[in-house]
């Protein structure tokens, strides 16, 4: 028998995804959103949902742009700073001290310091009450060579990949506010449950 | 210097998202989508993005409904299953040997073995490509007592929440296709990055 616990928006596990985007003077923002994931695959899409409330809502909107810098477990205290302050009232970029860098390819910055990095251009706002999802096109996936390893697909192609066991993201938990780590490897995905196909 | 992997959906990290429909005759259905997760907080909503060609896909739309069932690490193998196969094609629950139950709220069908579940009703579907994000108000979160644990508020109030390290999710690696435990605890969200506030 399961417990009502009310409605309530839940994931396990949920990202850190740290939001960038300029504001009207060109100034770099981040900030912390924990409601953001994948959400297609061709063309490829992410998407973060924002209060109307945040400095950045209203920068992509006017620029119709921005990245996703993904924080590896190291930058845990300057993620979670991330989402305790709003750009309007904190350079967090300069209280971090960590580096904006322009994307080559969107009118957003991203951090340097985080080894992934996702750069989007606005392709979508659905607005669903409290929060409004931004759906963003990826027009590329960046990184930083120490996270990358180079996998064979089983049609014997090279595929060029980040690995998780390098990257070290952090895990964030919306139930109890905690952060964890990536924990040991326990299985492979579109494979382990094939023991299951011959029955 | 960063890299160019190309345009890529990545997330790290991905649930494991399980999506329960019933079919035109009420036959239960359950998925695997990764492309999932929170998309807002009043009303409560969580979405997965699924594929046209997905059984589920058709489900969902006929029965304005659907359910989330999150695994703990031991049904991995089953997990993965629920990916690798059309509903169209074999009975995932017969095969599994997991339970179907009826959820109580709206029209779709949860797994009884797994100790998180969302109760979605479909509130908007999003086609953004491959994919559609099919976004669901969350009518109730059902959990077993097992994985819940009473945690106080900062104003004193009591409040019913699940606890990551007694459900054990699983978490998905999109990059690699990897199956991973949850890591140990590294940090307090809404918390530690107040340390850089007084800078």
């Amino acid at each position: 028998m399961k417990e009502s616990i009310g409605p309530r928006t839940i994931g396990f596990p949920t990202p850190v995804f740290i939001v960038g985007s300029y504001d009207d003077e060109g100034n770099p923002n981040i900030m912390n959103a924990a409601a953001a994931g994948m959400c297609c695959f061709v063309p490829p899409c992410i998407y973060v949902s924002l209060r109307e409330a945040t400095y950045t809502y209203h920068n992509i909107l006017k620029r119709k742009a921005f990245t996703v810098s993904i924080p590896p477990e190291k930058y845990v205290v300057e993620a979670d700073y991330f989402g305790l302050v709003s750009g309007k009232k904190a350079d967090k970029f300069e209280v971090s001290g960590l580096t904006p860098v322009k994307s080559e390819l969107v009118d957003a910055p991203y951090v340097n310091e985080f080894p992934v990095i996702l750069e989007c251009k606005l392709k979508e706002t659905v607005n669903l009450g409290s929060h409004t999802m931004f759906i963003g096109e990826v027009l590329d996936l960046i990184a930083d060579k120490e996270v990358l390893i180079d996998i064979t697909s089983k049609s014997g192609k090279n595929l060029r990949r980040i690995d998780p066991e390098k990257f070290l993201p952090i895990i964030f938990d919306m139930s109890t506010r905690n952060y964890y780590k990536l924990g040991e490897k326990i299985g492979d995905g579109f494979s382990d449950g094939s023991r299951l196909l011959k029955k």
